[in-house]
């Protein structure tokens, strides 16, 4: 098997022998954390983030130098059935807006001292609408999952994978109704802004479309119910695990198309962190299906990763915290 | 009255004229955000940080650029009863560790391009045990207030003040209590790491405390009750919102000394927001007082700003959205 996956069997294949963090750098992470100059655990959770990133990189002294942000947009054949609030033609207005450095998830990459990297998937092709076959055929699949797989930088020290794609919270609803079960209304929610009317609307697509796939899970959910989007985070996220590259997942959409990943393999997502909870109401569900805490809780709901982009910041100061505080010895501080 | 109190009741009647918000420029920041590429409402908290940010600083495209954290430290005379896992020493050790660079509270200013200044108020000579009398006399406490007043800089656009004092827990929940009631035990948490029996050590002291100050409120509790470094807090405080300069609160000792403003004048904490909710049990109760909803949930517990330094980076994020996105006119976007 290649380093770079060319069947769904390859990427579960190297999902499977992809390696975990490095445990003699998180005992001595957390060795360093306890002669910081602090109370034991007066960081809270910066203390647990800093030696988790410090078992990713494979060093007591982590970093959050060289971020990168990689923005994926995709069509989606299902927007025919009037699931969203804005027209499908704001995907491609989005993308030369991402391009132009317009949009929030500019301004917040630029903010940490992200790299942005913005594809677009065949914009002009919509996936098929998945309430009447897969929304990919597998070949279509790969070429997105390969697209994230291709985007990621193995110089990056930790990875953001965002979104563009009008219909998309339709896809994820339905991906993660066929991942997790439950009544298709709890995956459902109002995306860009639908009314009553379009919830229900997307509460029947979401329905038909997991009937329509019915057993499908893992990669096959994603390829059925999915969108290239969505199977291109997919990719850059289990390209980042064999990197052992930490990532941020961001919202409902972004954490859907992780947890086709964890579907295949439970331990997949190790090396991601849930960098807010949106108010998409499937969200906070998914992330708990996936025992995942959100860094952040402040009501986003915007996807291209503005979520995980801004819990850059709060990484950035728990490893800043980690590597750059003096111990008790180097300050000469009493320590209790 | 002068610009500078010189009494408790010019520190009220400065505190009373001074301006509120911009009601035109919130106006013209909300129709900002109303144009910018996005959903309505997608950035959740961050839209309505970023107009209130615009209204305080009298923009429609508000900054942080110019962040300042003012670290007080003091030494307090109840710590002879033993109420801290530390000894006093520490509070001077760490004094010299903010100016050396090794503190958190130097990580995180560097990190979001903070300014730092340190102020040690007469660690020497701690201010007298609250439980035999009050903690300073009016002068000790105008001197320890007027210190916090004159180290805002007057050209800083955002304001954190953060603390270091052994002891100090025992302060702010003393305060705390004399302000808002209840049982002491509700607001005594195990500060810097105290035992079950530290922590019933530290409820009888907030209680004879408090009993041996019964009805004092606002200023006098501070003074009575409070430290040097509580004092200087709430002085810089006062002289952020003559100055009409957003401020963060950090913890539960910043926010206990804040609260003595709130106490004097509903409303001479508009100005403020709650940076994060600390593991300090009184502080959620605090802040619920108050009327302020944190904007991170870390469990952070240690004090020296640190919590509301980290929050800079979410209120940089918010006002780098804000004042840095395209509107749908300018990036060609469909508005839905």
């Amino acid at each position: 098997m290649a380093d770079r996956p060319q069947t769904l069997n390859d990427i579960r294949a190297l999902l499977a022998a992809a390696p975990g963090p490095d445990s003699a750098a998180i005992a001595a992470a957390g060795a360093r954390n306890g002669q910081l100059t602090k109370p034991p655990g007066a960081l809270g959770r910066l203390e647990d983030l800093a030696i988790w990133m410090g078992g990713w990189q494979g060093t007591d002294k982590p970093h959050a130098d060289a971020p990168q942000v990689v923005v994926f947009a995709g069509n989606h054949g299902v927007t025919a059935q009037g699931v969203s609030a804005f027209p499908a033609e704001v995907t491609a207005q989005m993308v030369l807006n991402f391009r132009a450095g317009g949009a929030a998830i500019n301004q917040l990459s630029r903010l940490f001292g992200a790299r942005m990297d913005v594809h677009a998937l065949d914009l002009d092709t919509p996936t098929a609408d998945f309430t009447q076959g897969p929304a990919m055929d597998e070949a279509g699949f790969l070429h997105a999952f390969l697209t994230g797989w291709d985007a990621v930088d193995p110089a990056s020290d930790l990875l953001v994978t965002g979104e563009m794609g009008i219909g998309n919270t339709t896809s994820a609803a339905a991906v993660a109704h066929a991942l997790f079960g439950g009544d298709p209304a709890d995956w459902v929610g109002r995306g860009t802004g639908v009314d009553d009317a379009g919830l229900g609307v997307k509460t029947r697509v979401v329905a038909a479309g997991v009937a329509r796939h019915a057993g499908a899970t893992g990669l096959e959910a994603l390829r059925c119910l999915g969108g290239r989007e969505l199977a291109a985070m997919a990719g850059a996220i289990a390209r980042a695990r064999t990197l052992r590259i930490p990532v941020i997942l961001d919202g409902f959409i972004c954490t859907a198309a992780a947890a086709c990943l964890h579907s295949e393999l439970p331990g997949a997502l190790d090396h991601c962190l849930a960098g807010h909870v949106s108010a998409e109401p499937g969200h906070p569900r998914l992330l708990g299906h996936l025992g995942k805490e959100p860094l952040l809780h402040l009501g986003l709901r915007l996807g291209e990763g503005s979520g995980a982009a801004l819990a850059i910041g709060v990484v950035k100061g728990a490893v800043a915290c980690q590597s750059g505080m003096a111990t008790f010895a180097e300050a000469g501080v009493s320590d209790g």
